[in-house]
């Protein structure tokens, strides 16, 4: 079972528990199953019908307040102003497309470029993250004339049919399709020595070698470079050198996609993959770009986007519209004016040593990672197994202490703690005193 | 050559013309490439910087107004106050996912699907038409358990990478993949006695024995059923009931593709299959959907959608989220209550008299197709021959006379006449007078 079916299993509504549900929600919810049919997917066992966002907060319909731990998307917060306003007005104004010239998309462009290191200059913007690991995809395919591409084992980086296939904690029934390998999370705890660097440089060369044994050939390795849904995998800084060195010797193109570490979460600057000191072939971008207004983006080397436009034609109808620019604008501009890439790393760090403490109290808590506003705690029971059932219950508990938080990794047992970047240093001490009276209380 | 490329070719800046230039307008340019790279598209030699659109209107920086004959998206007119409105309240009160419950995604679902035919009770909502394709094809391999499609010669279907296969129109060097056919273009002139339903009906079935023949076996069909990019065939209703007879009786699927003729455009009904009176197997949706905000969608049988979600888990981050509902019910609140179907039969119909008037009196224009605000116009040789050179002089000539047109086609002679569905009969009878004298000019 992957992951995210284990943890959505846990997590979710089943339409076999809606006996003993509020009629006024039942009926909302069998609305919902009526029209989005077997795509729909509600959190909780007693989903929750939301009404407004601000901040840190979503409030849902009966006036209870949730202190949101778990949606990346809002990243500046819900329903930021700023961010509201910009889109109202640029919206009033004008909405096109990229083939006529709009001062704010190239403003924008020239603005999020300004923040990538050399050589990555050309932007392509599409609607969403899927949108642009798609694109991202097919670049390096028509940059290598391979076809190859390795994952980890949990990722997930998107829902179109070729992106899909690179993200195997979505299958069901699916299998790993033939062109793909997937190399194991890079757990420090699974390394010798804890060299994790070495262990994951040496899986990616093992699954190059398998790719190209099967004449698939090699056109790149694409990962979040938190490894979210695998689990958040962060330390040490730096660790993904040798897997980026390996993927370069072998003519392959490094991919990192910014999705989820994207947008300063980590704490140490705008971009994931600078936490690890390396220079990726291609950036994508999506969730957090707009704070929630669709739009995502590619970035890579002017060579490598040349070589991919003079086999096909691609243009995006909403992308890089004006709206989306004015949106990405003000995100960027709450992100430096409200300090929050500090901001992350300072209520981050207040977080983990607040989870850290907590751990000598509760042996079921095992490893504790991250890194900013993104931590990932383990659920162990005492022989030191993953115990999702656990992650599971303390997720219910903390809805009914007004929290909202998920679950993460092969066996759903990390609790995934990823708040809107706006968090602040007492939201923080009201999650580490919950999480304390839960776990107390569980006994 | 594709029709695009050839289109584009003739119609887009080119960096060879830079020299001419106005030096602010070439800085600008030059930001754009310097940014955008190799996936820069500007339409015109020379580009048009725009900062507000209203109604069937866009203005340039310099203050021209350019009465708008192309965009399709912003469908109900540019930045219409009530969608404005309708995003701006929604973006400032509440804006996260589908696994939470939110009134204003359940009553947007149930009117939309309230729109279509049974047995089309079911809807995942995306955030572009492409990745509606995107979804449709794998729904379709799922439920027929087979991987070949068939699409028309010049289609486009979108961007994504398994799209772009079914997207003729987007190859530069790319070719048709292994599981795809394409057929001729719908056109009666090429048909025996007219009868283009019988000749589209056997060429598809001659495709789909030729994908069966070569192991792929057949999943579906998908057309958009105005055939836009193929050069704009709507005529005689209802010809396109032998072809889906077909499809279905040899276990495939009708993928009608409405991102072109949805939402009201054809003038007799929201949706394009309706003039054909067909019930496809797959809807889906996109560009006019959230008249600029990004949104999609796909519509289908709940036991389709089944099919595909037993395989592979689907969530679609801003698919479904409460600002593009908001922006949706307002587009179908607006399509109601200004009669914009009406119009767009009304309107279209006084253009299609005019177009057709014009025609005695120069022999360059060809054929006239099309069904409500969607018409197509053939300029040809006094031979008959596809005239490309001469649509391309009067998108220029249109452009010096304050208005927006494109062209599509095969051969990218045929002048594509889509405005915004808000075009008044006397925005047509601009239009005729300015391609009267363009064409007395001409000479």
């Amino acid at each position: 079972m992957s992951a995210t079916k284990q943890i959505l299993a846990l997590n979710r509504f089943e339409a076999d528990n809606a006996a003993g549900l509020d009629p006024e929600l039942a009926e909302r919810i069998g609305r919902r199953q009526a029209t989005f049919g077997a795509s729909s997917v509600l959190f909780y066992e007693q989903p929750i019908e939301m009404v407004r966002g601000e901040g840190v907060f979503l409030y849902d319909v009966h006036g209870t307040r949730y202190l949101d731990v778990y949606n990346n998307v809002p990243s500046v917060g819900h329903c930021h102003p700023r961010v509201v306003e910009a889109i109202a007005r640029q919206a009033a104004a004008l909405n096109t497309n990229t083939r006529y010239l709009v001062r704010i998309v190239e403003t924008y462009a020239e603005r999020l470029l300004a923040t990538f290191p050399a050589p990555l200059s050309n932007l392509v913007m599409t609607c969403t993250g899927s949108e642009s690991n798609d694109l991202a995809l097919r670049i390096a395919e028509s940059v290598t004339n391979a076809r190859g591409f390795i994952v980890t084992r949990s990722a997930y980086h998107g829902n179109t049919a070729a992106v899909t296939h690179i993200s195997p904690s979505s299958f069901k029934s699916q299998k790993l399709a033939p062109h793909v390998r997937a190399v194991p999370a890079p757990d420090p705890l699974e390394a010798p020595k804890g060299d994790i660097a070495t262990l994951f440089a040496a899986q990616i060369k093992a699954a190059i070698d398998d790719l190209r044994a099967s004449g698939h050939g090699f056109a790149g390795f694409i990962a979040d470079t938190i490894f979210s849904s695998d689990g958040i995998f962060a330390d040490p800084p730096g660790f993904l050198q040798k897997a980026a060195a390996v993927v370069r010797a072998e003519g392959g193109l490094f991919i990192a996609d910014e999705v989820q570490p994207g947008f300063g979460r980590t704490g140490g600057g705008l971009w994931g993959f600078s936490r690890h000191a390396i220079v990726p072939d291609i950036v994508t971008l999506g969730k957090p770009m707009g704070n929630g207004f669709p739009m995502g983006g590619v970035i890579t080397r002017p060579d490598y986007l040349a070589a991919f436009c003079a086999e096909t034609g691609y243009f995006n109808t909403f992308g890089g519209n004006p709206v989306a620019a004015a949106a990405g604008l003000a995100v960027l501009d709450v992100i430096a004016d409200e300090n929050l890439i500090a901001n992350a790393a300072q209520t981050g760090a207040l977080l983990k040593d607040g989870l850290t403490a907590l751990k000598s109290d509760f042996p079921q808590i095992g490893d504790i990672r991250g890194a900013g506003l993104f931590i990932g705690l383990d659920f162990t029971t005492p022989d030191a197994t993953p115990d999702p059932a656990t992650a599971s219950a303390v997720i219910n508990a903390m809805k009914q202490h007004g929290i909202l938080i998920g679950a993460a990794g092969l066996y759903g047992h990390t609790l995934k703690i990823r708040p809107p970047l706006c968090f602040a240093p007492n939201n923080a001490e009201f999650f580490l005193e919950t999480l304390r009276g839960i776990l107390k209380a569980m006994g």
